[in-house]
């Protein structure tokens, strides 16, 4: 089926309230009546409630609340960011689906979202809880002209491009915690998982996951993550729409992006130092298995955090396991 | 179908001359007389002459030439590199087809050789001439537990194990040219490409890619590569076995991955250095769009190089082009 054909069928029955026949669509968009037809049963299939009445045609009647493909663009806002949208119902990992596409050549900006995660991952290796139908578990794929060393900054940019999403859309900002998570009161609200296809001096692609906690309630959080995890509903005592957020994370990531290749990172590292809370803290770094202890100073022009230890000496750490002391 | 059981019919087979009976067969590996048919015919799709007569039973008469992955596991003598083999005839690239199989679990040691690849890729995104049938197209999975700032070393390992293995089955010691090349008389007879899924501090999987010019005469030389390139049956006067070539470098590879992972990295240098012709040498190299020039000096224990500059700083230079000066 062309996505494209379906698309602009559902962007003509969102315009009108009144039915809108067959004839009428099939004229507007070159394609013959049973074609039309098609295109409608698999909508109904995607959870679009349509109503067929012989004599006037075509109402669209209800949307469904989970992020489709369509309901994602509609509206979207963006250059490129989310042209291409994988929107499926399980996966073992959005982050591992996005990579396999990346491999067979899928483009910049191309976008994968479940509705659940059997694998889930966290940050080296560790699980993210991804129950169904409630949260984001999103990955994009970028392919950036820079060099590895700034990776780093791709994960800054991701979480200040989510913290300023979820601001817009639930209007509560989240602090960001070095390197990747988002914190609503100390607790786990989301996470950023950058991974990247390397060789030794160039990035093939980078694939950056987003995990957001949506619309989990307290009673349906898995056990595993119940004292550390919170969620935007719970936050707010309201449902938020997980359509919205997307776009508002697809945007904010696209603007930030543009920055990022653009050579302008102290944009990215400037906002990031406001929405952290970690300069001049004193913390603890689990970092390839040495621990670093110290003050939290800048984050460098690559996206290290720089520590500077007792004795004076300052560390360049690219991520790890971070402990505010005190 | 059990590639287990077709292996160990295959080992029955090859130990004896005098023809073996079906019966024999189906009690020494407690499988169906019928099993053991269809496994015969599997075998006989992958090239090998099995003759069968209803008296007296299968007799081995000849073997496929190109390596199955039968044919590379019988007497390959390694621990756990290439325990798992996938020999396909064409794929677009091994490191993709071994980047999908890491990414679905496949484990460390599982490798995956190809006739043909229709994109084979050297380094940053060039092409690797890949006709089909007479060279070898490797890709191995390893999942060492190092820090990523060492993962040129695996490149350099896997120059030494693959120049080690030509030396063995060959008999002729090619160059390494720093930092992925194999050259014969200056001309280019094979390459890795190390590919790594990585997190900012940590590895998911690398996959070594290596290919090697075998048994390709000067006439079927791609037209690009006709200049540049070398292979070992233009060089020897002779056709080499690809399988015992193949063999030999998985030997070669887990015996100095092994090191690599027990922190012997100073001998795989030594080793290298040994090999290679780059140390004292004049050399400009573009990295990351820069032309740095100076001298050569060693590898650094994470096994970049370090180019000393007119003005007396030393780069350290983690891949790039290289061109010897002089």
């Amino acid at each position: 089926m062309s996505a494209e054909a379906a698309a602009r069928i559902l962007d003509m029955l969102r315009e009108r309230e009144a039915p809108l026949s067959g004839a009428a669509m099939s004229k507007s968009l070159g394609i013959t009546r049973s074609a039309i037809w098609k295109h409608i049963r698999s909508l109904r299939r995607e959870g679009y409630h349509i109503e067929a009445r012989p004599a006037s045609g075509y109402r669209l009647v209800a949307v469904p609340a989970n992020p489709t493909q369509w309901e994602i663009q509609a509206g979207l806002g963006t250059e490129h960011f989310g042209t291409t949208i994988y929107a499926l119902p399980q996966v073992d990992s959005t982050n591992k689906v996005a990579f396999r596409l990346a491999l067979n050549g899928a483009q910049e900006g191309a976008v994968v979202v479940a509705e659940s995660q059997t694998k889930g991952k966290g940050r080296v290796g560790r699980r993210w809880e991804s129950p169904t139908g409630s949260n984001i578990y999103l990955s994009i794929i970028l392919r950036p002209k820079i060099t590895p060393t700034k990776i780093p900054l791709i994960t800054l940019m991701a979480a200040v491009a989510s913290a300023e999403a979820i601001e817009e859309v639930a209007g509560l900002l989240p602090a960001i915690k070095w390197p990747n998570d988002l914190l609503i009161e100390g607790k786990k609200l989301g996470g950023i998982l950058t991974e990247a296809d390397m060789e030794m001096d160039r990035i093939n692609f980078v694939v950056v996951g987003i995990g957001i906690n949506c619309n989990m309630t307290r009673s349906s959080f898995p056990p595993s993550i119940k004292d550390t995890a919170a969620s935007l509903q719970e936050a707010l005592g309201r449902e938020i729409s997980r359509i919205a957020l997307i776009q508002a994370i697809l945007r904010h990531l696209e603007q930030w992006y543009t920055r990022l290749v653009q050579g302008r990172g102290e944009e990215i590292r400037g906002r990031w130092e406001e929405l952290s809370q970690i300069r001049g803290k004193e913390v603890e770094i689990a970092f390839m298995g040495e621990i670093v202890k110290g003050k939290a100073q800048e984050i460098d022009a690559d996206g290290a955090l720089l520590v500077q230890e007792a004795g004076g000496e300052v560390k360049r750490i690219v991520a790890g396991d971070v402990h505010i002391r005190g």
